[in-house]
């Protein structure tokens, strides 16, 4: 009898104490931005964790905290909204662009890359760029990625404070770096110039909370070796990721072989000392075995653009090999001028099928695999991973709600399949930045669609103009 | 003075007689059936015209005139649809896939073929396909092919009557054969069942307006020589289109190699003389220049599949010298089991795409030549060239009209490159079939889209079930 009326005693005791507890756990009164109610969410964390009819707070632009819906009782949120029936991933992360190019979208095609370069678009380019074009094709580039659910981008392209206000005032986050390259470009007229603007653009943004500043020397064929230098030296001053083209084209390799007593451009930019663990570097075709270890030692991140590599022959980048090393590797549309899209989901389902067909194995990059490299992957080659990339508490709120329920999508048996080989880009539906809603049922709050199409037609009517005289 | 009144004299009488010349050629009162009026008209005939603000008048199913509005004067239509600002294609032609097996999208993915089919294709087949599964299918797949523009496409199943029926229900084009194999498949239990079903399908709908019957023995691996021979036979009788999977694997060519004295798959059926002008053969990627040589001799149409061939890691068809030879090329889906859509846009990009990256030369497949195997190429793959694939006058009035104004269109700057580059299915906005209008702006006319989706859906879950047991 006395055991038992302790342990009466004990459970009134417990009944008193424990909502207390509970409370403590989470304040009933809590207030948070965001609350995403009901979906399925692809967290793509650590354990690759998919939490069904799952519930996301978001506060301060950070994700306070991701559950059941049940987890979420006595909050109150300031907007919620209901994803039943939907998927919700990590925000697609673009490795590699040149955002304002969109302008120039299907000018050319079909041609050599000197060809295309020298004929097209450098001279559409001096014609036509200026800080107006800049802004005009930054707001037409960031619509179509928001539509198609990219929240991140990594940007080179010329008046890059232009771009860097665009994207902030659009709400959308970038890692943005003014290309500086040995010969006068639109904005900068020599190297000296380029890096001084960009030290001046790494000030004024470095606290930015969606724009990281970065330092873009073009590539090792276009950037000496004293300014490549420069350019590493100036990031390790910053602190600001250092963006670079690297290893795209087999002319590459030829030019810097015979420049450098046959080194191959990895081989000669790990000489030079160039790497830094903020490096980020797009396409990276032309790597072998030893190169790919070279990259992995200097911890580099790689921006694979599958589309843009096979449209201008360029070859296929040995992403199997460099998974299995452990390297950071995401994926990039490249410019519009050249893919001709900003299309992250053709590039992940592109990447799926193209590496199963260059290793002859159709086992190789699983859809799941795939998929990781447009999100956590993306975050790893822009150094973001802590931030980025993944659906976790803590991490800024960088979210896309996609429908799962179009014809194209049904009948659903695998969600990363699906993610992969069966969803496009008007499948999203909304889309979080920073814990702010920038598309909301396929309404762009942001941006103005129509204005923005009004004035990209009256830049096309320029381009064909300036190109004709 | 004399010749000033002649001329006078001259001038009244032509403004007296020129307006009836005019209702001569054009009686003013003509009743069309539908009339198009505005927009850009890519007629991929011969010379490949493109109409700038054209019109189309439709009748009987055919195209009765193409030209300006002003061409269509005085004509009363029955129905009209504005199409300024957009551009008007032929209707897109898949030349092949397995419909029905939509309903197994991403069912399993990321295997070898063997696997594949062995653990996952043929149980779940077995399993659960009879004759309401490969109606509610072939719905699904007729819709997601509509709401893409296809108006054409060619298929190998089981029920194939059944497809058939829902095909002429939706009001789309069809050359259809039912899958004929050594084995047991869910409706034929022998050869013999299957060739007989064959000929009986073949006399119910052979003068059908939309659908055409063929004989479709499955491979030259699961179907033996003396059977191949007289699937060749019931085509040669019957005056049906001949279709079959060939030289698809590199394991077809070993297995043919050495059960037939080492000749190769497409060697070995020239010898067995089971090509006729009206062979339709899906993925041919095993062929060498001599075995391409003997396509053309025989006039074989092609159905290149290249996202399938790359999942697969089947490996790349050789396009381009198909195409320099002047052989017979259209552009396929495959099933969606293993590709996993039916959007010809995506085979059409990737195409373009995919012979750039394996030729090494950027120039290789433009985009006009692309665009063109999705259309005129894909009706002279099926030998229906004189009926489909361009928008002629007296040609069945198959077509689609596309938006040209969405985000990922926008600047536009050349017609073939948007198309094969920029556009995405869902840009299409209305299409036709056989002068019948089966999408208006996005609404499909002739199938149910939430009906469909619901059994779809039903049918998931038996699937699961199915293969959980």
């Amino acid at each position: 009898m006395k055991t038992l009326s302790s342990t009466i005693s004990l459970l009134v005791v417990l009944a008193f104490y424990l909502p207390l507890f509970g409370q403590g756990r989470r304040p009933a009164a809590e207030t948070v931005d965001l609350l995403i109610l009901g979906g399925t969410i692809v967290t793509m964390d650590q354990g690759r964790n998919v939490i069904e009819d799952g519930a996301i707070a978001i506060k301060g632009g950070k994700i306070l905290r991701i559950g059941k819906p049940s987890d979420m009782r006595g909050m109150r949120a300031k907007q919620t909204i209901k994803a039943a029936g939907k998927v919700i991933v990590p925000g697609l992360i673009n490795t590699h662009t040149h955002v304002p190019m969109v302008l120039f979208r299907g000018i050319s095609d079909d041609l050599d890359l000197q060809e295309w370069l020298t004929k097209y678009i450098f001279p559409a380019e001096a014609k036509n760029v200026d800080e107006a074009f800049v802004r005009a094709g930054t707001r037409l580039g960031l619509a179509e990625m928001i539509r198609g659910g990219t929240t991140t981008y990594c940007d080179m392209y010329y008046f890059e404070d232009a771009i860097a206000d665009e994207t902030k005032k659009a709400g959308v986050r970038g890692v943005l770096g003014e290309t500086i390259i040995d010969f006068p470009v639109p904005d900068n007229k020599t190297w000296e110039a380029g890096l001084a603007y960009t030290e001046r653009f790494i000030n004024k943004w470095k606290n930015d909370p969606l724009i990281v500043p970065a330092v873009a020397p073009h590539a090792p064929y276009t950037v000496s070796q004293e300014h490549l230098l420069e350019a590493r030296d100036l990031s390790n001053k910053t602190k600001a990721p250092l963006v670079i083209h690297l290893a795209e084209a087999n002319t590459e390799t030829e030019f810097i072989q015979q420049k450098h007593q046959g080194q191959r451009p990895i081989e000669f930019m790990e000489k030079i000392g160039f790497f830094n663990d903020r490096t980020i570097a797009a396409h990276v075709i032309q790597a072998n075995d030893a190169e790919l270890d070279l990259l992995k030692k200097h911890d580099v991140g790689i921006g694979h653009c599958p589309q843009s590599n096979m449209k201008l022959a360029a070859g296929t980048a040995p992403v199997p090999a460099m998974l299995k090393k452990g390297l950071r590797v995401g994926l990039g549309t490249d410019g519009a001028a050249s893919n001709n899209d900003l299309n992250l989901w053709e590039e992940i389902d592109t990447a799926a099928k193209l590496h199963k067909l260059v290793s002859g194995d159709p086992k190789t990059l699983s859809a799941a695999e795939a998929f990781a490299m447009a999100t956590i992957g993306g975050a790893r080659a822009l150094h973001m991973e802590e931030l980025i990339g993944s659906i976790e508490s803590g991490k800024r709120a960088d979210l896309v709600i996609v429908d799962m329920d179009d014809l194209n999508q049904t009948p659903m048996f695998n969600l990363y399949s699906h993610l992969v080989y069966a969803t496009k880009a008007d499948d999203v539906r909304t889309v979080v930045i920073n814990g702010r809603v920038v598309m909301l049922n396929r309404n762009l709050l942001t941006l103005d669609e129509n204005a923005i199409k009004r004035v990209a037609n009256a830049y096309r009517t320029k381009i064909i103009n300036s190109l004709s005289k």
